[in-house]
């Protein structure tokens, strides 16, 4: 058996799936797709993904990207550790709110987006942050607001228990700190992402403890 | 039993969950959520989803939000006419290549990101068509590869059945047209969504045959 993960140090996508693996306790080992360098659009890369993005993971021969498709792969092949409740509303719970950040937040702060924004609209690095920081504010409102909307939240996303949500928010926040966003309005958001961090699992995955990652100053 | 479907004729979200219940032959009713009017927004519509966006889907007392989540939620609560494989690697799939329309294409040219293109990039109506039509083009470019990639599609995404990704392509394709995007470098993908709509489910969701769509000329 061979799980291989092809992500890169900020990506926030990989981290995702890297926390989850850690987390399963699944062996791994990862591949750098270095994004800066263009790694994603070399000929070996697009046999593999032809979007060019990562993640990605093998396992054996299967290839699956997108990194809620794989999260929820990792559940079904190894079930061990659970990240998915048994009820059908909580699930549907997890994977809408997972889906605040994952589609409705971070695909607009990645490189493609920044890129466009700085070839089209003239926006240099201070008008990418306040692009970015801007969807983090309205995805970090969202998220804080649905969290008690549902009340169904306690330590993590759902109740005491680690879920695949967690997962998401903890990369949202992770992300939000990245750019410099304002997370002063969702306590209750930050106080799970913390929380998860506090846990071997989700703090060796952080962005900043790849290899690549800038050094701490 | 009661079940809400809160849409807009426009939406492309929505219509993934309008054709989907249409495809398991779930009653439902639709009220409307008049995005333009900013119904979204109201004191009512907060209550139920403080993220304001549609679609959400009211089942008796539950409400759930995002597209993704609720199709994920129709499967597991209404088995019948099944949307989802049983094989997990069959599941990754049709997940992985919905997401590059539900969250890499449709989250960047909803009414928030082309408003804030208007208000601090002055990009008028033909800049936000230009931009749409630029992210569809790449999210119809992606889904081509992926398609002949895995090369698993049939009559449908997966083979000769509906699935759960079907929704999700089609709403792509609609979108794309509504945009004045290029498709002409994704026949594939166009061919399958044309299929899904000569199916009474796919077609009578159609955006256009909306209360509320303006009169084809």
């Amino acid at each position: 058996m061979s799980v291989t993960l092809y992500g890169f140090w900020r990506s926030l996508a990989a981290y995702r799936v890297r926390s989850a693996l850690y987390y399963k306790e699944i062996p791994f080992t990862e591949k750098i797709i270095n994004l800066v360098e263009g790694d994603q659009f070399s000929e070996d890369y697009h046999k593999l993904n032809p979007q060019h993005v990562i993640p990605l993971l093998e396992h054996d021969d299967r290839k699956i990207t997108q990194s809620m498709a794989i999260l929820e792969y990792l559940e079904q092949v190894w079930p061990n550790r659970p990240i998915l409740p048994k009820d059908a509303y909580e699930q549907a719970y997890l994977r809408s709110i997972s889906l605040i950040t994952v589609a409705d937040t971070h695909p607009l702060v990645v490189p493609r987006i920044r890129g466009f924004l700085n070839k089209n609209y003239g926006q240099d690095e201070a008008g990418q942050a306040a692009w970015a920081q801007h969807w983090f504010n309205e995805g970090s409102l969202a998220i804080e607001a649905r969290l008690h909307n549902e009340g169904l939240f306690g330590q993590f996303t759902l109740g005491n228990e680690v879920s695949i949500a967690d997962f998401s928010l903890c990369s949202h926040v992770i992300g939000a700190r990245l750019f410099g966003a304002d997370l002063s309005h969702a306590p209750q958001l930050v106080k799970i992402a913390d929380h998860c961090l506090s846990l071997d699992a989700f703090a060796k995955a952080h962005p900043m403890k790849q290899p690549g990652a800038p050094i701490k100053k």
